[in-house]
C-alpha cells in the first residue's frame, strides 16, 4: 500500500517523503518542477520504495494518467497534497497563478481520488486562510475567514472542496494550517532572501518593510512530526488543526540581525517604511495551537530558535553552491 | 453610471433588477440561461434602463467581451454577482458543475472587474458555506467553515477570492450569506417541487427525508430589502452579513402540510426515513442575524409566514402555466 505525495520536489514535500520512506512506506511523488527541484530528491531517488513522476497537476488528464499508472504499481491508499504555488507575491499580481497551482491542483486531485476510490486526504493548508484578524489569536474556529492574498484564498477554497468531498466519497481528511516553515532545502522565504542578498552585497542588507512584522516560525522537522502525529491521533472525519509555534514569534528585524550576525557580521541593515512587505502579507499575528497541544503534540523549538537553526542550515546550503 | 447583475434571469436576479430599475438605475443583466429564463425578464425587458446579454460567464473571453461592450454603453460602477449553479444535488454528483457555474463565474467576474477598474462587488453567498455545525447558532465569525456540498464549497471559495481582491484592486465588497429564499418566479426548491408533484398526483405527496429538516426561510422581497439596506449602511471594506429570519424556521413537514392544505386538501403525505433529503443538505440549523439587526434591518415575516405567502404565490404561478 502506497502513499502519494504531491509537490514532492518542494521544500516540505521532499522532507515528508524522506520521513515516510525511512519508516518503510512506499512513496509515490509527483511535482511539476516549476518551483520544486529534482536536486531536492537526490537523497531519496535511488531508494526502491520511491517513485517520481513529473506532471502538471492543473491539467486533469495528465494528472489522471500519471496517478492511474502509479496506482497500478501499488494501490495508493492516501494522498498528501502539498503542491501549490509558493510565490505569494506572484499570485497577488496575477490571480491565475494561485487558481491554477494552488486550487486546481487540489480540485483535480479530488477528482482523481474519487475516480480511483482513494479515501484519505492530508492537505497542507496555511495560516493565510485566516487573513488579517488583527490581534485576535488565530484559533481553528474563528471567522470570518477573509484571506488577503490569492494564495490564502485558494488554500481556503481547497479546504472547502476537501470538506465537501468528505460528505461524499472521502473517508478522512486532515487539514493542516501552518504559517512560515523554515529549514532546508530552502527554496524561498525571508531567510534565503537575506542570505542571497548578503552574498551579492555583503556590506548592506535592504529589508522590505519596517522590520516590525512578527510571525511564528516552525522548523520543517517539527512540521513533519506534527503532521504525522495528527495523522495517527486525530479522530474527526475532517480534522482541522493549526500547526506552529505559539510563542510571540520572531520579527523580521530579529531575522535580519541574526542573519547578518551569522553570515556577514559587518553588514549594516536598511529598513523600509511600510508595515508589510507586500500585498497579502499579514504584518503580525498570534497563532493558537491549543487544539494540537490537546492532541498531545508540542513544539520543541521556539520561533527564534527555529530561525537561528534555519539560518545556519540555509547558509550551509548556499555556501555549498 | 450603471450596475451589472449576473444571474439576472434567475429567481433573485430578476427581482433585484426590477427593484433597481424602479429606483431609476441603469441595469445591465447577464445570464447563461441554463437555469434562469427569459420569461423572468418579460416585465423589465421593454424598459430602456435595462439591457440583457446572454453569456456563459465560465468562459472568460466571452464574459470579457460582453462586459466591455456594456461598459462602453455606460460605465459600470458596481457588480452584483448572483450567478451560480442552483441545483445543489447536481453539484454533489459532479463537482465540475459548481466549479464552473458557482466558482469560475466569480473568479472570472473578478478578473474582468480588475481589467475594467470596477471597484464595488456585491456577492450572493450562502448559509451553505457554514456546513453542518450542529446546534451552534450560525454567526458570521464562527468556524471552521467546512461546507458539506460542492455548492457551499464553491460559494466559500468565491468569498475567499473576493476577499483577496479587496486587498488588491476592489474598494468595497458586500458578502450576503443567506439560506433558503422563497417567492416567485420560483425555479427550484421544495415548495415548487411539492406543488408540481401534487399537480401530477393530486392524492399523494411523497417527501424525501423524514420531514423533520427545519430551516429558516426568507421571502425574496425581504432579501432584496436587506441587501439594499446593507449596501447603503455597511461601512467595512469587506462586509459579511447573514440575511435571514432568525426564528425557529419551518420544517419540511410544515411546508408539506401547508402546501397540501392550499393546493390539494385531500392529498395524503408519505415521508421517507432519512434525516436529510440529499447529500449536502444540512438537516437543521439556527441562523443568527444579530449583525444585520445591529445595522438596522429586521425581517417583517416569520419563516412560516414567508412559506405560506410563497405557497400562494407559487401556486398562482404554476396554475397560470
Amino acid at each position: 500500500m502506497a502513499l502519494l505525495i504531491t509537490g514532492v520536489a518542494g521544500f516540505i514535500g521532499c522532507n515528508l517523503a524522506r520521513s515516510y520512506i525511512d519508516q518503510g512506506h512506499t512513496v509515490f511523488g509527483i511535482d511539476n518542477l516549476s518551483r520544486g527541484s529534482l536536486d531536492n530528491l537526490l537523497a531519496i531517488k535511488p531508494n526502491p520504495r520511491f517513485t517520481f513522476r513529473q506532471v502538471d497537476m492543473a491539467q486533469l488528464a495528465d494528472l489522471r494518467s500519471v496517478v492511474i499508472e502509479l496506482h497500478q504499481l501499488e494501490a495508493i491508499t492516501e494522498v498528501w497534497h502539498l503542491a501549490a504555488n509558493s510565490d505569494i507575491p506572484a499570485g497577488a499580481n496575477n490571480a491565475q497563478v494561485d487558481l491554477r497551482d494552488t486550487f486546481m491542483t487540489s480540485f483535480n486531485t479530488l477528482v482523481v481520488m474519487k475516480e480511483l476510490n482513494i479515501k484519505v486526504m492530508a492537505f497542507a493548508s496555511s495560516s493565510a486562510i485566516y487573513g488579517d484578524l488583527g490581534d485576535q489569536p488565530l484559533v481553528e474556529d474563528i471567522g470570518p475567514l477573509l484571506p488577503i492574498s490569492n494564495y490564502g484564498a485558494m488554500k481556503l477554497a481547497s479546504e472547502a472542496a476537501i470538506s465537501a468531498a468528505t460528505e461524499n466519497y472521502l473517508e478522512r481528511a486532515f487539514i493542516f494550517r501552518f504559517p512560515n516553515v523554515i529549514g532546508t532545502p530552502a527554496t524561498h522565504g525571508v531567510i534565503l532572501d537575506f542570505i542571497r542578498k548578503l552574498k551579492i552585497s555583503p556590506h548592506r542588507l535592504t529589508v522590505l518593510g519596517n522590520g516590525n512584522q512578527q510571525k511564528g516560525y516552525l522548523h520543517v522537522d517539527e512540521l513533519i512530526s506534527a503532521m504525522m502525529h495528527i495523522r495517527r491521533h486525530a479522530k474527526d472525519k475532517v480534522s482541522v488543526l493549526n500547526i506552529g509555534s505559539d510563542d510571540e514569534g520572531a520579527s523580521v528585524r530579529y531575522i535580519a540581525e541574526q542573519t547578518v550576525a551569522i553570515v556577514a557580521p559587518h553588514a549594516c541593515i536598511a529598513y523600509g517604511n511600510a508595515d508589510r512587505g507586500w500585498v497579502g502579507d499579514v504584518p503580525r499575528f498570534t497563532y493558537s495551537i491549543k487544539r494540537l497541544r490537546l492532541l498531545g503534540w508540542t513544539p520543541q523549538l521556539k520561533s527564534c530558535d527555529a530561525v537561528t537553526q534555519a539560518i545556519h542550515e540555509i547558509a550551509e546550503q548556499e555556501s555549498a553552491k
